[in-house]
C-alpha cells in the first residue's frame, strides 16, 4: 500500500526529524486496519506492572500468556502493540514483523508505598528497543507529581537517543500529585500535560479523555474569558489536539477501566470527530472474553478507518 | 552589513570566550532591525511550559500554532527566537536561517506542588541545540529557591559544554523563594541576580526591570549611605547594568504580565536610556491580536534602533 | 497481511538472530508484490559509484535524478531499494516508508588505479544507517583479492554492529583478484564467495548467476568425481543454495549487465526452479526507457510471486 | 534579509539533513552580494599549504598577512571564506560574524615525494571548526590517486560528525593519479569526480571547469551513443550539475590558476548559464593587486547576482 | 615585573587561543634575561635521543646529569628548557618554577634504518606535560619526508589537546626527504616549512637558519620575478617570518651543530635585525665547557636584549 496522502501530511508536521524518525512513524501509520488513514489503534498491556497480574488478569486467565496480546494485535489489525521490556521479550521472536511493537520505558506498580508514588522507574533502554525491533519508545510522564521534573529529564535522554537511532517517541502524560482527584481529569490538565509531553518532544502523545472541569484558577479564568468550547467531548478534544502544537502533534486516548463497549465505541467516535488521532485501549480489550474484545477492536477500527 | 563598531566594541568585553561563542553573539546582534545597534529584542515563547496552553494561548488562538511565533520573530525583524525542545523541533525546518534561535534548556510549569516549586527540569542537551542550528542556550536560574545550587551547578556544566561548542549562554535570573513577594523585584535583589548570572559565565543576562524596593537590611544600608541613585527607572537599569561587569555583560529585561502598549514603550525607553540592551518580550505579543503586536514591535524596535 | 509460512520459515533460519534483525527480514519479505512469498526483488543503484554517473545514467538521463529510483522501487512493488549515502540522503525523507531501504556500506570505482584496485572504501556508517530509517546494510566483499581479508575484517565489524542494532546483513560476494576472469563467475568459485559470505554472518547473499565452467582443480575433481549436477542453470542455482547452508540462508542473484528482457526473465526462472530467493536487478533496470522497466519488474515480479 | 524562494528551494533538496545543517547552508546563502540569489562565490586561501608561501604571496606581499584575505571576504561581500586551521586561528577572532567561514580540514603540500603524492593530511578537527564558529568544513579527495580509499574513509567520519553538529560539508573533488594529465580535467572524470563526493555526503561539491575531453573508454562510449552534450562549457558544466544528484546539490567551479580577467568572468557566465551554483576563486584573487582583485570580485559578483 | 607592550603585542596575535595558553606563552615571554622584550632563548636538550649520550656529551661530561641543563638555563636566564620526558622528569621537582619547561613530544633517533627515518616516535602525553608543570609542547614535524603526512596528523591531536588545556605549541620544521641535502636549508624550503607549521596552528616556529639557495623551481621563478630580498641572512630572516602570518606567529632560529662563538652571536645579530624571535642553542651551549658557554649565553642574551 502507497503511502496515502493523509499520512504524508502528517510526517510533514516532524520536520526536525531524521528519515529513520519518519520511517517508523510510517511503520504506525500504515499497517494494519488503519493503515493510510492517519489514525492509530493501540493495544498497551502494561497493567501486569501497574496493577499486578492477578488484578490484571483473573478476568481473563488467556491473558497471563504474553503471545495472547501480540496475538489479538495481530488479529485485530491495530496499528502497534506497546509493553514492558520482559512482556516483549517473551513474544517479540515469535511475532517479529507481524505488527509494529513499542518498548515501554519505565514503569510504576502498586506496591509504592505513598511516600514514593507516584514515579516510575526506569525499567529498559534504547539499546533492547532495537534488539527486539521496536518501532517507538513509550514513556509515562506524571506532570505535577514531586518527581515531575526527573521524569522529564529521564525522558529528555531517552528521546534524545532514540530519535538519534530512528524510533519514534510516544509519551503517556498522567497529571498526579497536585491537583484533586477530579482536576487530574479536568480539560486545563490534560491539555497542560499534552502540550507538556509536545514540549519534551513527544511524537505521539497519550492522554486521558477530558471532563470539562476546570481546575487551575488562572486557566480558569482564560477559558471563560475567551469562551474555549469545552462542553461536548468533541470540544475537548480538539481541545486539546489544539493545544498539541495546533494539531500538529499526534494524540491517541485511552479508555481508562474497563466499561461498556457501547461507551468505548462512543468514546472513539467522539475522539474521531475532535480531530485525535485514535485509541489507546488495553484493559478495555483484554479484560473481556476473546471474542467480545475482537468485536470490540473489529468495531473500533472501522470507526477510525 | 558590515559588523557595527558598537557590536564590536561588545563582542570584545567577552574576551575569554573562542571565535565560535563570539560569531554566535554577533548573529545575534547582526540579525533583523536592530543589527549593528548592540541591543536586542527577544521572542521568548515558553509560557505553554510555565502556565499551560489555554491560560497562554486562548486569548489570540493562532499563538497555538509554533509557526505563528517563528514568523512574528521573522516579520517582525526580531533578533532572536528563544523556546522549548519540541517547539523548535516544531518549526527548526521550515525556519532554518530566518532568525537565530535560542534553545531554552530548562523549563518549570504550574502543575508542580508547592512542595517542589520553585524548580525546573533540564529538558534539552546541547547535542539538540547544534542539531537545530541554534546560536545560544537559555537557562532560568531561581537565586533564593532551595534548588537554586543544583540550578547554578546544572547551568555550569551546560555552559562549559555550551562554550566549547561556540554556542552562547543567555541566562533567565529570578529570584525566588528566601524573600518576600515584594523582595523579587527589589533593586537590590535583581542586581544580586543578575550579578550572579553573569559570575556564573553568562553572556547575555535576562531579568525583571527592578522596583526602587530595597530588600536585604545590609544591602540597603550601603545603598543609602552612598547613595545610589534608584529613583528612576533608568537609575535602576543603569545600576544593574553596573552590577553585570560594569557593562561588560549584555542585560536584556523581561516585560512580565501583558499590559498597555504604552507602558511596554516607556519601560523600554527606561531599558535604553539606562544603558540596558533590549528587551525580552512574549505574553505582550503573542497575547494580542496579530495586527496589534505587530505593531507594538515596530515601536519597540524603533526605540532600540 | 500476516507473516506467512513461507516467510515464517525463512525467519526460523536465522534461529542466533535477535527479534529486531528478524523484524527487519520480515520488513524485505513483507514488502511489495512479493510479499509473503520468500522471494525479493531488490533495486540496487550503485552504478554511479562504480562506473560513473555518464555511463550509468546516459542511456535514460531520468536516472541522474535520485528520487526516479525510490519512486521505480516504489511503483514496481519490488521488495528493497539499495544505494550508497549520498543517494539514500538525497531521498530518503521524501520517501520515508515508502519501501524498505539497505544502506551500501561500501563502495568501489572506475577510476582506481591496477594498483590499488579491486578494493572499496567503507563510506558508511551504521548510525546512518538507523538515522536514515534502513532495514539492512550491505556491504561488497571480493573473496580473492589481495585485500580481501581486510574486507572480511570490516563486515566482521559492521555485522556485529547492526546485528545489535536490528539490522539485516546483506554481502555482495564477487570474486576477483587470484582467479581467471572465466573463473569469476565459475560455479566453484561462485558457490565459495557464497559460502564464505555465508561464513561471515550474512542473511542474505548476493552473487553472480554462476556458469557451468570449474576453476580450482581439487574443487573440479570433487564435482566430477561425486557427480555435482551443474549442467543446468537450475541446477547451479540449486548447488550455490545448498552451499548457503543447505538453504538456510537466502540468495539472490544479479542480472549484471544491460540485456535482452527475455533473458533476464529465463534468468529469473531458472533461478526461482533452483531454490534461488530472487533477483538483485539494477543496469537492467534503470537503462531502459521508464514504461520498458516497469514492463520488465511487472513480469518479474510474477514470476517470483 | 528574508530567505528568498531560491534558497528555500535549494535548502529543501537536503532533506535527509538536520535543521542545523539547513541553517548553516543558510548562512552561506544568505550573505554577501550573492545572499538569496542560490548562487555562492568563495574565497579559498590554503595556497601556502598547497604550494608554499614566498610561490602564493610574493606577488602580492599583503597577501602574507591572514587578515588581508578575511578582509577581502568582507569588503567583496563574498558568501564564505575557507582556510586551514592556523590561518583561520590568526583572524577568527577579528572577524567573528564578518563573514561566514569554513574550516579546510585536510591539505596537501609540494614537498612531497612523488612515492606518497598525491595525498593529504588531515589537519584540523570538527571540535575546531565549533570553537571557531565555522558554519562549514572543506575536505579534498583526490580521485583515482592510490590514497582515495583512505580518503574517502576519513571523509565518511568526519562528514558524520559535522552533520551531527549543525556544519555544512563541502567536498574538492580533483582527479589525480590514475590518469592522463588531460584527463584530469576531462568532462567525464570531473563530472564523475563530483558524483562520488555527491554520494559521499557532500552538501556543496567543487570541481574544477571540465574540458570537451573523454578519457575513460566506457563512458566515452555512452556520451557519444545517447547524444551527451559537451561542445560548449555551458554543456559541460549543465551535465556537472546533472551528474550531482539532477541539481540537488550545489556545485561551484575553481577557476585555477592566475589568468586573464576577462577569462575568469568568462567563465563565471558560461558555469552561471550551466546552472552552476558559483565560482571558489583564489589565486585569481590575491595574487593581484589589491584594487584589481577587488574590481574582479565586484565584476563576478554581478554575473551571478 | 609588568607585561610590556611588545609582549601584549605578540600575545594580541594569538586571538583564537585561549587566557590558558596566552598565560603560558606570556611566561616564555617574561621569563629571564630577555623577559617583556618580545624575544626568546630557548635550550633545547634533545641530543642524547637523536644522536645518542656519548656522541652528544663526552665532550662535556657534565652534561650527562639532567640537573646540568636546568641549572644551565636558570643561571644563563634563558627563556625556557625544552627537553624528552625522561630527561625532564629527573630534574623538575628540583627546578619546579624556576624555568619555564617545554616537553618534547616527539623523538627521532639515530639507529633507525634508513628504511624508516626520517620518523619519530611519540613519546610523550598532554597529562605528562601538565603534571610536570611545563608551559609547552614540542613537536617536530620532517615535511617532505614519506611519514609527513602523519606527523602532521599527530600534531594535530597534540595541538588540540594542549590547547584545550592552556599549553603552548611549538614545532620544529626540519624539511627532509624529497629535496636535496642543500634543499634542507634553501630559504624557499625553510620557509615553506615555518609556513606549514604555522598553519597546523603551532604559536612558536622553529627553523634552521636558511641560505641563499632555492630549490624548488617553481618557487625560484616567484622570488626572481617579484625580486623577493634574499641576498643577506638578515632578509632571509625577515622573509621567513613573513611567510609565518606577516610576523603574527613567533620564530625562533636553530644553530645546528657546535660552531664558532663568533659565528652564533652574529647569526643572533642577523635574527634579531632580520626581526626573528630569537635562538633555540643546544650543542652550542653544552657541548662546551661550562664557563664558555655560560659567556655565550651571557652575549647571546644581550644582543636579544
Amino acid at each position: 500500500m502507497l503511502i496515502t496522502p493523509a499520512v504524508k501530511k502528517i510526517l510533514g508536521y516532524y520536520e526536525s526529524d531524521n528519515p529513520g524518525v519518519k520511517t517508523n512513524l510510517a511503520r504506525l501509520l500504515m499497517h494494519g486496519k488503519l493503515a493510510g488513514t492517519g489514525n492509530l489503534v493501540i493495544l498497551p498491556v502494561d497493567q501486569g506492572f501497574e496493577h499486578g497480574p492477578g488484578r490484571s488478569y483473573a478476568a481473563n486467565p488467556s491473558a497471563y500468556d504474553p503471545h495472547y496480546h501480540f496475538q489479538m494485535a495481530v488479529d485485530g489489525g491495530l496499528s502497534a502493540y506497546a509493553a514492558p521490556l520482559g512482556w516483549l521479550e517473551a513474544g517479540a521472536d515469535t511475532f517479529a514483523g507481524a505488527v509494529p511493537t513499542i518498548l515501554k520505558m519505565n514503569s510504576s506498580n502498586s506496591l509504592l508505598s505513598k511516600a514514593v508514588a507516584p514515579n516510575q522507574a526506569v525499567t529498559a533502554s534504547i539499546d533492547d528497543a532495537l534488539r527486539l525491533g521496536c518501532s517507538a519508545i513509550g514513556f509515562t510522564i506524571y506532570p505535577g507529581s514531586d518527581d515531575s521534573l526527573s521524569m522529564f529529564e529521564d525522558i529528555r535522554e531517552l528521546a534524545h537517543e532514540a530519535k538519534s537511532c530512528g524510533l519514534a517517541v510516544i509519551i503517556w502524560s498522567y497529571a498526579r500529585g497536585s491537583m484533586t482527584k477530579e482536576g487530574e481529569t479536568a480539560l486545563d490538565v490534560i491539555a497542560y500535560g499534552a502540550h507538556m509531553a509536545a514540549l519534551l518532544g513527544a511524537h505521539v502523545i497519550k492522554v486521558k479523555l477530558p471532563t470539562a472541569h476546570l481546575e487551575m484558577p488562572e486557566a480558569k479564568h482564560q477559558y471563560l474569558t475567551h469562551h474555549v468550547k469545552i462542553d461536548t467531548l468533541v470540544d475537548r478534544v480538539r481541545h486539546v489536539k489544539d493545544c498539541c502544537f495546533n494539531g500538529r502533534r499526534m494524540v491517541v486516548f485511552s479508555g481508562g477501566e474497563t466499561k461498556d463497549i457501547q461507551d468505548v465505541l462512543a468514546d472513539a467516535k467522539a475522539i474521531r470527530a475532535g480531530g485525535g488521532n485514535g485509541s489507546i485501549i488495553g484493559r478495555n480489550c483484554f479484560q473481556r472474553p476473546h471474542a467480545e474484545a475482537m468485536n470490540l477492536l473489529e468495531e473500533l477500527t472501522k470507526i477510525y478507518a
